[in-house]
């Protein structure tokens, strides 16, 4: 049997998965989220045991640094998981509600009805939890799965899988809900990336290089964000201190996620209240400043920025900086080098405060506030199963909500076209 | 020059157009509608000028019935054209809407605000009354749009492209709202198709092999459905009568269409009551039967289904007819041969309709009514861009809120991530 039948063949016990899925009461669901978590804790010696094979490959390999620790799965890290699947299962079930009945002139009722996706695939890199992050978001939103983690942490995702489908068995539906593809071969992702007919969409989550990948080959649906590059606008009516706060919690409380901020725009009527205090902080916490000329002349610790500064995402303690005439040079920078993820904007000016929001076409767009609230667990979405900056389907954090569609139901008494 | 970035360029102009209708508040879009409307009107002889040379062009060729059919833009389509544009001029604007608001503990206020998608892209085959439909369609909801039409309408289309951006230009907005491309030539669907950074989504209208085409070499998602393989399931308790003029109304009304029905399932426990009557009402309008042993031996008229029947799109007076064991062998049969277009159920009984528009997972699912309403119009969407038949983004006939998305807004008073 060829790879390709091979995968058509899963795809078909996925799909049968995934109908049976969509028609279990979510009750089933729920429980099985609930059993999933009581058997990570259970089987925590069995991961763990699968952990440490993939760290000393990891070791062998001389994989060092963030990498290997995003392999580790520790105790809190375990325990994270288990909290997570107990979370979305407590989250209300996003299938089978109607919405906007209508009646029409013949007495037709048309109205929508959320259902599952149906089978969803997540093409991820190292860190084992997402593993079971996934697997919990597509079970409770009535999905089947495809996890196609990466080959460093093959034998963490099997075991944890394993568990996992044992769970998913006892609690009276199919085991096939949550897949897994023959090898962590990138031959495979082909493979699956070509099973247009088996997969509804793919989320890939990881590197950029790996989302491109994903992105030129999937046949199906692909959710995806490439990078953050997320701006801060001091606007001219900028309540100073807010803004202070909100420029040093934006870079500097976690650079390295992508709702970090990358870019500061000053407006020039406050640059030169604001800049040289902000630049005290940022530096005083060991952020690297990339200025443009009227920057500099402020700060002259900044570095010359480059036209690629302003595309940049660093995810690091470095910072680009530009100082803008006003509103409507933000939203134009913004507009040129930003990445449709988050941008936030300090002021006071209604306005300017409206324009901002209503103009800027972002996923998120902020007044008075952090970007590191662009998160879905932040927002009140719950778990989130990635972001989008792709307009299609969903655009932002994705919830458990964003995992499904809506079909129109219609009910009539005997009605025909004439 | 070469052709990509010349694409580019292009693209570069659509998205410009895109972000300054994105600002421009509704009234104007639809003042350009209305213009657009009165233009075509106006203009109507420098466009059946043009269409005659397409039709001129095509005769040449031999191009013959159907197809040169769709291609005569006659007074009646012309008409139609204006009616749908002053249609959809009148809806309410999908754009801007707030909805959703929740505080969060910290005091954040998220919401969705109602977006245009951006740039969208339109391929479609002979039809030139699509360039007006599309047009008026993705202006209404602030998109830019490339119309990429077949090579057949060439005249008609660019005729009617010219006098629609000289309505836009009146109403103060950029001609670049509408685009198409240097060419019919295929090369540019290529073109167009791999320009993922200047297009957000592409809809193609047509048959099945310019659909798959476009699904298999676009970078940006597709919003597509390949076939309508719609079914008549004829229950145990269905009032007879409503039976009979919903099987005939959904095959013989308009059997070219989507939405037709293609199989009528019949419950084994009415088959001998309804299936002769029926096989006769059809057979009276020139209906092929091909049925199932068992419908031959209640209506040896009809031919012996293949297999490959069950899976046909006829578009044409040809039914293929099953009798299943109960609800449950409706509803796999559907699951097994359909194609997620539309599925309607005739039956008194509440739980049996009530499991089949919970369980069957088609785009449409309908209760004692013809499949025949599967249309955005008749379900009250206004005029429809499409029918999607993946679950992404829309699902089910496309109106004009399906060529928007939501972007999430976030108003704060200076909170910071701790």
């Amino acid at each position: 049997m060829d790879a390709s039948e091979q995968m058509a063949q899963l795809g078909r016990r996925a799909r049968a998965a995934a109908r049976a899925l969509a028609k279990a009461p979510g009750r089933m669901r729920t429980d099985a989220l609930l059993r999933m978590a009581d058997a990570l804790e259970a089987h925590r010696g069995r991961i763990a045991e699968a952990n440490a094979r993939d760290l000393a490959a990891a070791d062998e390999k001389g994989i060092k640094g963030a990498f290997r620790d995003r392999l580790k799965l520790t105790d809190s890290r375990l325990a994270g998981m288990v909290q997570g699947l107990r979370e979305v299962a407590a989250m209300p079930d996003p299938v089978g509600e109607l919405t906007g009945e209508r009646v029409r002139p013949n007495g037709l009722r048309v109205a929508q009805m959320r259902i599952p996706l149906g089978v969803v695939g997540i093409i991820y890199e190292a860190r084992p939890n997402v593993t079971a992050d996934a697997a919990g978001l597509c079970l409770k939103s009535g999905n089947a799965v495809f996890l196609r983690g990466g080959s460093e942490a093959k034998h963490s995702n099997a075991a944890i899988l394993e568990v996992l489908r044992e769970a998913v068995v006892a609690a009276g539906l199919p085991a096939d809900a949550l897949m897994s593809l023959p090898s962590t071969d990138r031959a495979w992702i082909m493979e699956m990336l070509q099973a247009e007919e088996h997969l509804d969409v793919v989320i890939p989550r990881g590197g950029e290089a790996l989302i491109r990948f994903v992105a030129e080959n999937a046949r199906m649906p692909v959710i995806k964000h490439y990078k953050g590059v997320c701006h801060v606008f001091v606007d001219r009516a900028a309540d100073l201190e807010k803004a202070l706060d909100i420029g040093f919690n934006a870079k500097v409380q976690r650079p390295g996620v992508c709702n970090a901020m990358e870019t500061l725009l000053v407006h020039a009527a406050v640059a030169e209240r604001f800049l040289p205090p902000m630049a005290d902080r940022l530096i005083g916490a060991g952020v690297e400043l990339r200025g443009c000329d009227r920057t500099r002349a402020l700060v002259p610790a900044a570095k010359a920025a480059t036209e690629d500064d302003w595309y940049e995402e660093y995810t690091d303690l470095i910072l680009a900086v530009r100082v803008v005439d006003d509103l409507d040079a933000a939203i134009a920078h913004i507009e040129t080098y930003g990445s449709d993820h988050t941008e936030s904007i300090v002021s006071e000016d209604y306005s300017a405060v409206q324009r901002f929001l209503e103009e800027v076409s972002s996923s998120v767009v902020i007044a008075n506030a952090s970007t590191r609230f662009a998160d879905g667990g932040q927002m009140g979405l719950g778990a989130e199963i990635g972001i989008s900056t792709t307009r299609l389907h969903a655009y932002g954090p994705m919830g458990v909500v964003d995992l499904t569609t809506r079909k129109y139901v219609i009910r009539g008494a005997g009605q025909i076209r004439t």
